[in-house]
């Protein structure tokens, strides 16, 4: 198994998104690529406080520290 | 789906991006790559408290957090 | 030998992962690439003092300072 | 349209470019690469609280965060 | 002689390693490649004033500043 | 024309160059490749106050922050 | 002549390399290559105020800010 393929497991189901600078972000993973570029769908995080959700969100892949 | 699909669903839509420097910027999304660099027209952002509006803005991809 | 190998000997083992922002998980390792992006499945790690574990995480290689 | 496609467009007219460290320099457009490597002429921009005049001016892409 | 050619005289010698974060590292020298990704083994090095002691390390090459 | 050309025109002139953690450094332009590794000769810089003088000096290019 | 010719001139002589970090190391220049890794005999740095000689010395080319 590769890495890549850990994500792909995680298709369509809800992950936690943890970013370098801190932020986490709660969302149904929707979409991925090789640089961790990634897609939640009805995703949700704290934002200087305060809980903000999106219907859709696209996070660049090298912000990214994991994905649980 | 690819993540870049997801930019190309929000084409000539009213998007939100928040840059690596806490930077956020409304507009219309007008053009991707896939290093992520994009073009917003009628574009909005606060730079040190003033708000700035701009016809066009090209941004560099690497500067890009997410995108809703 | 390539230091790649070094990860393959640690397949399916406890391993201990330090990242570049001092966090370590440890788990067992159950993926890697060539970028060092990494799974590990029961992983365990402290964040601001709290005890976390997780089935299974994702961590993107450019974070990884080290494994052993 | 892709997004050197609004750089093409911006060629030989007077352009605002906001760098990563925060300095904006102005200038006309006059040459541009995939790497946002830029090349501007005329270019004006404060330094430590001087404006400064150049001629020409060579701006390596990865510092830049946008053009408008 | 080419600088990757160094490395490969010091394989199965004592060498230091100094990360870019400062840490030193020190141990046998049993694998490297064309990203400086290192393989130590009975590694030695300080963390946080605690001598610690590694049957073998994994070393993201991007965080390598000198070999020696 | 692409950027490089510009540095091209500057081939055996008094250049600036400006690294990204503040430097100044004036030389006459002998070399620059596609990475903007340049070479200047009688290269001339203040380090720490102190005004040194170089007969010839490489620099890589991911530091150099414009060139004019 | 491109910049990495005059890596190529320094060979075998006495050289100065100047770190992103500060660190300024100098040395016998034995070999370098296209990513600026270089490898320098008879080195001698000054570290912590104390001053270290090393018979060689491989160093990551993407810490190099110039080698004079």
């Amino acid at each position: 198994m590769k890495p890549l393929d850990a994500l792909g497991e995680l298709m369509d189901q809800q992950v936690l998104v943890r970013l370098k600078n801190g932020m986490e972000i709660r969302g149904t993973l929707k979409a991925f690529d090789i640089h961790i570029n990634l897609v939640l769908d009805n995703a949700e995080f704290k934002d200087n406080e305060v809980e903000k959700k999106l219907k859709k969100i696209f996070l660049r892949g090298d912000m990214i520290l994991f994905v649980c």
